[in-house]
This record gives structure tokens, C-alpha cells and sequence, in this order.
């Protein structure tokens, strides 16, 4: 029941597994008459496919979508959405050892707890980062429906084993084949992320996430409010182990007197001189940018030596995990954390 | 439509306003017979109650729900369960200002969006702090059944105004009146409160809470994982505005190797030498201890003058917030966290 | 889990049992700024309530809700509304031996099986009609928002203990003592109630209700269509055994040149000449009268001797019901009927 | 937002369109290691498929589906398991005019309502009863689950027509190309058929479908017990206009003495005498059959000459709809209706 997002208006299934026939998303709830741009879409998939550069993994899938129903002449018509991306490079026999030997860092063992054996292992199946494909399809057009609404979302790399990009964050980096601010900063992430494949090992990051036009009043307290939306999305993002709003962590260390925002007019509209609160008070939207970093922890599928079990012979065992792996997924999660914020967002506005 | 939990058996609704007749809850999916220990339950949420110490609010409420329904002879009966929580000590005329005056950093402005002028303003309506007096008794009757269970949910208090207490979280600090491990960081961190206090300002922190005895195999992957429905509960505080498990945010600093968690048999059980994952691996539980961290912003309600803007005038105003309010909720917000741990971690039990 | 209602944008919570001390409900979703008319909510109360007519139970309750929050000023403030109605006049000790001895037509036997017999049995407890109380109050002031945009909805009795009122259903019988339209067989419904009720014995009957003024193209096809949606809700009603919607079950004889309803312009509008449809086709509304009758089985409490079972000492008894009892619950019913067509038609007017 | 199930435990997605590139289901919530039997689905599925027979359309589809995942070595691995069925045999041509001449008893109008001209009218769109086949997929799946735990569910024709098939049902009628209990009546019921087929019309009817071997104790009061659950799945089925359970509309005419089922022990369990209450009481079952009856409306697409109006010109036109149709739905109906029967029990029984 997991592969299921219940939100105000949209409902959204993502299925598949790694290397099963296909992947896929089902989208139910986009207003009908809106025009989808086919290859603005492939472009924004296209930023999280792999095999495109040094630092992602060499296996090379195409990532196109098929589209099965939902559209007619070349837009939405308010029936469910659904596109299928087949799994085409899959080799299956690299993942045959981990039914009883466990990876750390992987959802190995946990999936066998849950399913009793009958998890689908292979490339690690519906665990898989294989998944934020259809992710990415259904935040791909919800980004084309916010665009027409002056609504833009934007995420660049925060922070790459420890190298911070303080440089702030205005203007898109989306274009960029390493989304960082600083390119300088990049250079040296990228320096990083190398040193840790050389040596069989990988490095995790912080990615910052930006919506800009959103406007003020939407969400509601409690349960259902913008952060607990962005939240639950967020974390549908295998590796994302942390998610912070405006200042985060950082206002835990700072007093009311400097976090708190102090209003404004601006053009006659009402904003705030300081963002601390990430756009966000009470659960709902102030108009301000909303703002949130999630933490990506180091990708757990490295060729170095690691101390696991025989779930068999319930004896201690070393593993060398085999297969073709992102030294760091960062890069590449970077269009994932703008799909799952337009998803939020996105159901946000037509909720109203 | 906030104000409604849909976990996947439990379904919890908070209702009230600050200054309304009542605070309260409505919990269903419960399982029948629970035996209820009224006194062990009112003596959870006396952690939580204001007017009790130095560092909170003089507001005293004697927060004793009533039970209108949903017990028999004092055990659950299979029907909801409601309870309510008379507000007496109310002091609307504080308040009056606010409507056209937003405070900084309150939900007071992104009301106004919201509910167009209609929203209870007074003590900050649905908004306030007060409602995580109904989130406590829903917690609190959970922590007692996960406790027939065997598992057992502490928080402690991880840092203030920038004050850490690196002393390891092993055992429970719940009873004590300022619930650190460190009694020395302890006494550092009620100094910065009261610091703050005198200078009519406030500070923030952070809260570590950990689950014992979580079995594994408990959440799915994707939308509905431990860590999805344990953000999105904890968010339902208001001030939280960061939420971390295992790691974290640290994490994204680690390399693979030092982040992923070997496993070990021990006791014929599998476990794993370090809990990075905070006990959460693919969404699922890995029968390690549940850990997580919230960042809590300081009190926005602060003494000292804040910019703010008079939305009837549309000039620039010069705010004094008036009225009863903690310099630090930190502490009083330990046992809300527990309280939406236990929500999540019993919704996962009762699913099975 | 049972006593939540998800709808669309609206949320409701009904909580009680008959003999608890209160039965009651939150509703959240409502538009702020609403006006609440609370007399004439408690008009609307009265026509449930028990005790004021020969065919009804002498259980006399005032049936007055106290409303805990969710307004401000007699207007909906945006947070959730609670409302609370005391139990006062109960008598447990009639029903002390259902514990062991369950009624036939009752859900005694189906609550101890799933509640192990922890059930509150008082009263029918959870499972009682008094239930539909609070039902009324959300209904009651859902009729209240939907006739500030032009909706009215009206129920009848349509037919009891096999006496059908065929009269043409166009104005209210709201006002009416016995709502038919046809008086001349209102009086023989009641003759055929009291006959029933001098026998110790009981009848049922149809509901018939109609909602005018809902535009058309709310709704949608599948599982979420106007149908679906009000079946879902009728069926909280107790003792509601079927739903049909326009021609229903009657539409399975006839041929589809006589059951298609045929377009023509009347004002500039498209209607339909007939609704055999009762409204809805596709799931969505088509801007005529939704139309619908559900059947009301006859209470299940009389007091002829009853053969059931001995669940303790597993032998066969005779039972007799005591305590005070409707012969016929249809009338009371008639409001019911109406607040969850209120329930559902609102919530498809706030989701637009 | 209409074609996602949310169940207690399942989730289901239905999608396509008439004329899209297929229909298809997304299934999550199954347990892991379910072995499927796809032999027998395409038998289950074959019942349903058109161009079989003489009372069925021409239009001959395999109605095949492809598994894109959630299946491993044939058994369910945890993961949604999605379906997809290519639409092969399509003309689109056929439907044209019906955007300007919405056709009596169709969702054409209400459509075009709903989504503004935007809607895939061909072939009905999402609205057609092809997406009864998905259903299907689904309802076989979970009818070979249920199997497994000593659950049956089958459906007959009851009434075609006006023709009703009293004989009682007891056995399974699945098996037969026209599944009457009573073959005269059904030699009746065709005749009945091929009339209305040769006068260019169409007919309707009654379907009743029986569950067997459903352990007491299932569902809940109020909002979701088990008449709830399935009437909102049988509103899913097009042409479904009402739902009773037990003696439904007939109870509204019995007494209580008549309609109560008395309780007796049968080797050891405590059944009741007769079955009025269909298995279910106060929202839960009983241990008895769980037995309904569904309205289905005669085929709204008839090729005699039908008032409409023509939506660009405004003016009223006579409308004959051409292509290929049923001029009776109801036999293939019968397996649609055990499918949708299958998910709510089978929700029912995961759930627990």
C-alpha cells in the first residue's frame, strides 16, 4: 500500500521494480485541456538518467515513456494518466547472492523481513532508485502545470561530502550538468565524489529545494500542512534520511528575535524581510519562496569489503557488492527533490 | 481538513481553539480491551502542562481530559474514543491587537490568507501550542499499548540555543524535571533560557527521540515508509521545522562505508554493529531502535519589539507581543514528540 | 477506523455510544465564515428526535448539541467544529443479559465477535441509532451552507410496511408531523405502525430524497462518482439494507429507449425530459434533481419472543427484548436520510 | 481522482480509455508469495470479453494482459502488481458527433461538464464499460487469493427484463455461457434479449452475487462496514443503479418477527435460521453468506432514433447511435460484479 500517494486532489501510484518489465506512474486528478510538452519532459528526465557522465553509474537505459492513456490530442482529458517505462539493460545475475547475504545500507534484509523470501532482489526491485524514474514523470508534468501558473521549482546541490555551496541560491541551475551555484564548489564536490569511487566508496550530499510564486494561504495546521506534505514526499526518495523548512536546524541555535521574519510591504503586497521560515508558518504558505534542504545519505552500494550475514548458514560474511553504482547520487537525485516539490505544490494549488 | 490523522488502522482527529470551550481528541482503530491507566496517563501529560516551572509559560491549566466515550469499565470498547480538555484560564482580550498586526514568525498573517479574516485569533486559535495537549492524551494511551508490546518511546532534550548534550541516549530521562541526559549541559541550556527570557526573547532546540523493541519488518517502501508517516506526524507540532532519523543530516557528510551498518547475529538475532539508519532501512524497520531528531524553532512569541505591518492601515508597525509565553517550549514539546512517535510507531504495530 | 468519513474535502468524525457520556462529532473542511443558525439546527434536530410522537420511543433526550470549537462569533472559524450532545436518560440495566443472549437483526452477535466482548453492549452502544444524532447536527449544518448556494434537500417517506405514497414528490414535506406527500396514506402507515407496534412487533419502510439545485459535472466516474458516494454514506445510516438512484432497481424492466432520459433545452439549459438516472450518469451529476431511495428494514427490537442462542452456556433461549422501542423508525429516519445527502452533496460542491 | 481505491489494505488504480493504447490496473497490498494461476484469470476474464456470443457486441478483443511487475517467478513479491490490456480493435471514427450530440443515458454530457471539451469521447472514453475489464484483472486475482482461505464468491443472472430467476442459488453457475440458476428462465431471459436486439433497443436487469465462507466478524459501524464497502465498489461497475442486501428493498415490507433472523448452533457455530440480513449486522459479518443484488440499467447505446439536443447549434436533433453494441450487458456483467465482490472481501480479510 505504499506505492500509493493519497493527496488533496492528486492521486499518484508508481510501480515496477528494477528489473521487472517495466516502471511506470499512474496520475489521477490533473485538470483536463492542459498541454504536455513531450520533449520538455524527456529533457527533465533525461537530467536524472544514468549513464550520461563520469560520475553516475555506466548502466545506460533510455528513460522513455510510453504513454498509455489519459492524453488526447496532446493533452490532458481528466482521465488517469499512466506511463510505462520498460526496463531494458537489466542483468539480473549480479544481484543473485544478496537473497541471504544482506548489503548494509540496502533495504535487503528489511524486504526479506517484510516479505518472507518472496521480495524481488534483483537490482533491488521496488527498493530501487529506478523508481524516481516514474517519480520524475509525474513531477515532470506537474512542473509544466505550475509553470503556467507562474509557479517555478528549482533545486541545486546544497552540500557534497561536506563541501558546502554558500553561494545563494537565485537564479535556476537546472541547465547545468552539475547543479551547484559555485562552480567552484562543484569542481570540488566532483574532486570528492571521484577520490571516494577510486577507492570503492561514496560520498552523500544536502540538496536545496526552491518554489517560487507560490502563493500565500494554502495548507492547513496539523496533520495535513505543507511540511507534512513535502515531508511524506520527500522521503519517497530512497537515501533522503533528513528534510528541514527555512532555517531548519539552523533556528534551533538561533533566538526568536533573529528567526522570526519581520513583515514588510513590497509592492503593496505583504513579504517578509528574512526567510527563515522557508515560506512556510502554521503549516500554511506565507507567499514568500518555499524553501526545504533534504539530506541524502552516501549511495550504501560500494565494491569495498563489508562486514554482513549468511541469512543461510547464519554465519558472519564478507560482501563485495558487484554491479554498476553512482559513487554519489546526489547529482542525479537533484531533479527528484524538484519532482516530488511539484508534486506538493502542485496539489497544494489545486486543492485552492 | 488538517486536522484528521488517516494512518493505515488508527484515525485521529484534534480539534479546538485556545480559547474555545475545549481542546480534544477523537482516536479510533484502537483494538478492544485495552486496559486505560487513567493516573499514569495524566501524569504524561502533567510533563507537557504549563505553570509548572521556571521555564514556562504562567498559564496554568489543569489538562484533565474527560472521557466522553469509547471506554467500558475502563478498557477500550472497540468504539472511538473521545476526550475533551476544558479551557478555563483564557485570556482573550490579549489578543484583540493581533488581528490586524501579525506577529513575526506566527501563523497570524497565513490565517488571515486562509481563513479570510474568520479564523479565532485569540491564544492563536488551532494554531497554538495548546493543541498538543489532545495529541498528548492520543499518545499517551498508545505509549501504553506499545508498551504491553514491549516497546518503549523516550525523548531527551539534544540541544538548546545552540547547547548540545552529546551524553549517549541509553536510558530514560523522562522523569526528570528537564529532561537531559547531561545534567551539567542540562543546567547550561536553563541558563540560556533564562538568559533569553530576561532579554523578552526566546531560544530553540532540538529533540532526540528514540523506540525500542520496534520488531522489523514493519513499513513499505515509497509514500508510506516508517519515515514518511513519522515526518508527517511530526510536523503536527507546531515549531518543528526539521526532522532527521539515524544520521541524518550527518550522514550526507559520511562516506558509505563509515554510514552503512554491518550486521552481526547477536543472540541468534540479526542486528547491526552502529544504527546510522536510525533503525529504518527502504522505509521498513530493521528491529534496531527507531531514532530521530526535530528541530524546534525558538518561541516566535518574544517581548522585545518586532517590524511588523498594520494590514488594515497598510503601514509599517512597531509590534509588542503581550500576554504568557515560554521563552523555550523545547522542553514541554519532549513528551508531544514522544506522544506522535508512539501514533506512528502503534499505526505500523497495528498494521502488522 | 469505521467512524471517520474521508470524503473529497470535507472530514467527519461520529463518536459515541447510547449509553457513554456523550455522543457526538467533528467536521472539518467547512469554508470559513459560514453563519450557523442554531435554531433552527435544533428544528432540524427535533425531527429525529425520540419521544415526541405516539410511534416513536417514550426515551425522551433534549438532543442539544454543546459546540466545543470550530466557531467564532456564530461564523465557522476554518478550524475543525466540534459538537457534543449528553446522554442522559439511559437505562443500562435493560440490556444486561445481551451480553449472552444477542438479538436476532441486532449487530450484538457481529460486535462480539469482533470485539471479543469488550463492547460497550449498552443501548445498542456504538451501534445505536442514537448515532445518527450527530449524523444530523453535521448534516444539519451542511443544509445550512448548501442552501446559501442554492441546494435544497428534501426526503419523504416513500412507503412503509408495503403502503407506498406514489404521489409526484415537488414541494417540502419537511414540516409535516409524518412526511408524505399523500396524507390519505400517511394515515394508514400509521395505522399499519400501530397495528405492528400492538402486536410487539415492527415495520420497515423506503426513504425517498432529493437534492435540487446541484449543477451539473460534479463528481466523476469510478469509484468516487455521486453514487458511490452517497451509498457510502447512506449505509452509516442503521438499518439501511439498499440504496437505488432514480429508476433504480425498477430501471432493470425497462428498455433503454424508455429508461434514456432524452436532452431538450428548457431556459437555455440542457435538461432531460425524465430522470430516470436520478441525476447522475457516469458518476457525475447532470444538473437535474439527484434522486435516491433507500429501504429501512423494520427494527429489529420487539418484543415477541425471539429464538436465539446462549452464548455461554451454548443452548438455545427464547429471548425477549425489553426496554423502549420504535415500532417503526422510518419517520425519524427521514432526517437522516437528508444530512447524509447533505454530507455528500457538500462535499462535491467544495471539491467544484 | 475517481479511479483510485482506497481500501482498508488494497489499493487499486484503474485506468485507460476506450480508445487509448490500453487499459490497465495497478493491485498494491497483496501478500507476498501469492502464486497466481494466469490460466485461470484468462478464464475469469473470458467471461467478461466481448464478441462470444450472440447477445454480445461484435468487437472481439483478447483482452490479455501483460504483467509489467509485481509478480516474481510467479507469486506476488510485495511490490503493485500492474496489468495492462492493449486496446487493438478500435474505431474511432464511430464517435465523432457525440461532442456536439451527447447521447441519452451516456456520460457524454456529464462529461463534457466535467472536463470542459477536453474529454477522449471516443468509445466512451474512460467511461466505457472496457474499463470493467482491469476490474476484472484485479477482482480474478483476488478471487484466487480468497480461494485459498475457503472463501467463494459467485454471481448470477437473476432478472432480465422483468424475467426473474427464483430458483434459489446455491451452487455456482460460472461455469454456463448464460449463468442462470434456472436454464428455462434463462431460455426466457434470451429471447427477451434478441427482442429488444431486433428492435434496435435494449434491456436490463438484476445481477446477485453470494460470498461463502466469510469468518464472522469483519467491517466495522458507520462509515466503512462491509454494505458500505461494497456498494461503493459496485457503483464502480457503469450501469449499476442500486445495491440490496439480504432482503433489501423487500425487507422495507416485512415485519420485524418476519425480517430478524433467529440465532442457532449448527455443529458447534452459531449460524441463523435464514439469511435476510444478507451476513451482514451493524456493518459487520455474521459467518452467514454475505449476499446482494445489483440493478443494471439497460444499455444506454440503442440504434433507434433518440432525442437529443446538438451542444453547438443549441437546437434539439434526433441522434441514432451507430457502432458495435450489447443490447444487454448484464451476462457480462456477472463476472464484473464477483471482481468488484472480491476486492472488498478481500480488503475485508487482509484487514482482519
Amino acid at each position: 500500500m505504499s506505492s500509493f500517494y493519497h493527496g488533496a486532489v492528486l492521486r499518484l501510484s508508481v510501480f515496477g521494480q528494477s528489473h521487472a518489465e517495466a516502471v511506470g506512474m499512474t496520475l489521477d486528478g490533473l485538470p483536463a485541456g492542459l498541454p504536455l510538452d513531450l520533449q520538455r519532459l524527456q529533457r527533465f528526465l533525461d537530467r536524472r538518467a544514468p549513464g550520461r557522465n563520469d560520475w553516475s553509474t555506466p548502466r545506460r537505459e533510455e528513460d522513455s515513456p510510453e504513454f498509455l492513456c489519459g492524453l488526447k490530442d496532446g493533452k490532458t482529458c481528466g482521465a488517469p494518466l499512466t506511463a510505462v517505462i520498460r526496463n531494458r539493460n537489466t542483468r539480473s545475475g549480479d544481484y543473485e547472492q544478496l537473497r541471504r547475504l544482506p548489503r548494509p545500507g540496502h533495504a535487503d534484509y528489511t524486504a526479506q523481513c517484510r516479505y518472507g523470501g518472496f521480495q524481488d532482489a534483483s537490482g533491488g526491485g521496488h527498493f530501487s532508485g529506478r523508481l524516481t524514474a516514474p517519480l520524475c514523470v509525474a513531477g515532470g508534468i506537474l512542473l509544466q502545470m505550475l509553470e503556467t501558473r507562474g509557479i517555478r521549482i528549482d533545486a541545486r546541490i546544497f552540500s557534497i561530502a561536506g563541501i558546502t555551496d554558500n553561494a545563494p541560491f537565485t537564479g535556476s541551475v537546472s541547465e547545468k550538468a552539475f547543479p551547484t551555484v559555485s562552480d567552484a564548489e562543484g569542481v570540488r564536490m566532483r574532486e570528492a565524489i571521484a577520490a571516494a569511487g577510486a577507492e570503492g566508496d561514496s560520498v552523500g550530499g544536502v540538496i536545496e529545494c526552491r518554489a517560487c510564486g507560490v502563493p500565500a494561504g494554502l495548507g492547513t495546521p496539523m496533520f495535513d500542512g505543507v511540511e507534512n506534505r513535502l515531508a511524506q514526499l520527500a522521503f519517497a526518495i530512497p537515501a533522503v534520511k533528513g528534510i528541514e523548512f527555512g532555517s531548519g536546524f539552523g533556528a534551533a541555535a538561533l533566538r526568536g528575535s533573529e528567526n522570526n521574519d519581520p513583515y514588510v510591504f513590497e509592492g503593496g503586497s505583504v513579504v517578509t524581510e528574512t526567510n527563515h521560515a522557508g515560506g512556510i508558518l502554521g503549516g500554511i504558505t506565507t507567499g514568500m519562496p518555499v524553501v526545504f534542504r533534504v539530506a541524502v545519505k552516501p549511495t550504501p552500494s560500494i565494491s569495498r569489503p563489508q562486514k554482513t550475514v549468511n541469512l543461510e548458514t547464519r554465519q558472519p560474511e564478507t560482501l563485495r557488492v558487484q554491479g554498476r553504482h553512482d559513487p554519489c547520487i546526489v547529482p542525479r537525485a537533484v531533479p527528484v527533490v524538484e519532482a516530488v516539490a511539484a508534486i506538493a505544490i502542485a496539489d497544494l494549488i489545486l486543492e485552492g
